[in-house]
């Protein structure tokens, strides 16, 4: 049995305690300067406020300064924070980690340089260790379509753990995989992670959907709602994650199945970032939608400013043609730069209005 | 102006009446002889009772025996029969049909000889035709994620129009095309057939997540749900969608966008299909939860046996390796041999338990 300490105690990292507690393994939780609340729960009643459930037997809670000794001895370590710490969280793994540590990272996201260069958010982590120690442990990440409070109460979740070594994952896959939590392998690290992070930034514009309809009021009922609306910016997510792999170096076929449109549609099915998109979807300017959700962590409206700037960039600079990525350069308009929904649906599918799809 | 004459008056041949009565196009709805109280009601109040909404102006609704009047002098023809009116609706363009008419059809499915060979709706309709006539006409068809009340109401929807001459498809286009009716072409004829046909089979299997929610009584709650499940269902459907494409003579990319993830994405969120697919997911055999559901047809489930029969056919024949097709193959179990849901999870993704994605 093995002891595996987290970095970040939010609710997905918190969940993944489960299956590797159902496997026999010890997990140490260490919260972040923001997770004080959280761990002091757990340490006073064994509830993660966020997740509302007991976190199970096998795991500890640990305040940010007991991390050096949480992390003593270990030979894997979690990254549990989300996007906007992976930069911090380096920060910490570069004192904290030594020689053969392996290193999991859940964090969606990309991060871009000021030329549109983008990078996926497990090498931005690798990148802030020192060079010594950096070919010295692993890095590798999970995705796939997982709701976290899903996956704390045994439903069936069906995951891709991605990184350079195969060996690596099968030795990650062993400690995580259970009957219900069902873990795939790719090596395909650049597609995998480009899928997580782009359908964030589909899953925003799912929400206009029902916004449209939450205008319209009274008079749209409930008997039609607007699916088929929902059904055509899904399917241009479709094509347009396979094109960000053809842009950034991933395999054609990587989002098809668990890490794009497996994901896409769960992150499509509600949570924060579809709620800010609903508003959005009604008539609100994205900055209107914000300031309705005080304190809330939108990392699919950041992840579509930080990938939507840089296809813009990539297109001034002749790499990317205009006509490619329509909805995600339309998600760009509404969220980066407060302009009104209005989709357009004639460039999608290789439109150009001849309608050939 | 055009006139559109439509064998069939069912929800989506009526729904579809909406973009062609918007250009201006007349529209000739022909009742089946299970539609006689459809058509009736259309003549006194206008009003299509399973849509619940009044047909535009520009439409008119005929009895079957008036068809051969319907049909006089018209262009253009929409087949609006379901998958198992369509052998019934050849037989009638037989002798309803004239040198140089265009056909475009709606129902979505496959038909199968004892073999497992498998031909699309268009096909079999097609061929019903005399020899001499079939050369003589064009037979096309829509497909692509469209709930028939949403079209009517004037939601946004985005489908593609297929068949084998892209000029005819062209022509289709122009008949129906609105600012809310987006139209696409592709003469990947076989492919778009073989999205809509398999989706529907896939789409069943989404009510299975709310079924084992429902299974699971009070205790599940609300709070977490099983999208994590859903959401591995339907990454395993876009990898079957691209197996058939192989199998039958589509595109590989045909999936991608409208055809099959958008199509798929739609029919999942509800719908007979779906209903049916809970009641099985919550415990019940196939047949007890058709029994739960007296007169209704069930496309989706009929094209799992179809399909899922063909596929054993195949298998036994040495055209399709067994580890193909695992969810569809189990959808089979499932609806066409009454056995309980038990989805073979590690199966899926190329799965051996090894876990390569």
């Amino acid at each position: 049995m093995a002891v595996i300490t987290v970095l970040g105690s939010g609710i997905m990292a918190t969940a993944l305690a489960t299956p590797l507690t159902d496997n026999g393994h010890e997990v140490r939780l260490v919260g972040t300067h923001l997770d004080r609340e959280i761990i002091t729960s757990i340490q006073e009643t064994g509830i993660h406020p966020n997740l509302g459930l007991k976190v199970p037997d096998g795991v500890t809670a640990h305040q940010l300064e007991d991390a050096p000794r949480a992390f003593e001895g270990v030979e894997f370590v979690m990254s549990g924070v989300n996007s906007f710490g992976v930069d911090w969280a380096g920060d910490q793994f570069a004192s904290l980690l030594r020689p053969g540590m392996h290193v999991i990272a859940l964090a969606k996201g990309m991060q871009a340089d000021d030329d549109g260069n983008l990078t996926i958010l497990p090498r931005a982590l690798a990148s802030r260790l020192p060079e010594e120690l950096r070919s010295r442990v692993s890095v590798s990440a999970i995705a796939g379509p997982s709701i976290a409070g899903e996956v704390a109460v045994h439903r069936h979740t069906s995951v891709v753990f991605t990184g350079e070594d195969p060996e690596v994952l099968t030795r990650w896959r062993e400690l995580f995989a259970t009957e219900h939590y069902h873990v795939w392998t790719n090596t395909d690290f650049v597609g995998v992670e480009v899928c997580a992070a782009t359908k964030n930034c589909y899953a925003f514009g799912a929400g206009f959907m029902q916004g449209l309809l939450d205008a319209m009021g009274e008079a749209a009922g409930d008997r039609y709602v607007n699916y088929n609306y929902g059904a055509a910016l899904f399917g241009q997510a479709s094509v347009e994650m396979i094109q960000f792999m053809e842009l950034l170096g991933g395999k054609p076929t990587t989002p098809i199945g668990l890490p794009g449109i497996g994901d896409c549609f769960v992150t499509s099915m509600g949570g924060r970032n579809v709620r800010c998109g609903r508003l959005v979807g009604s008539g609100m300017t994205f900055s209107q939608a914000r300031a309705q959700m005080p304190g809330v962590t939108l990392e699919g409206a950041a992840a579509i400013v930080v990938i939507g700037r840089a296809v813009v960039r990539l297109t001034e600079r002749g790499i990317v043609p205009p006509e490619r990525f329509p909805l995600l350069r339309h998600l760009y308009e509404v969220v980066g730069l407060d302009q009104p929904v209005a989709v357009p649906w004639d460039s999608f599918f290789g439109g150009d209005g001849s309608g050939q799809a």
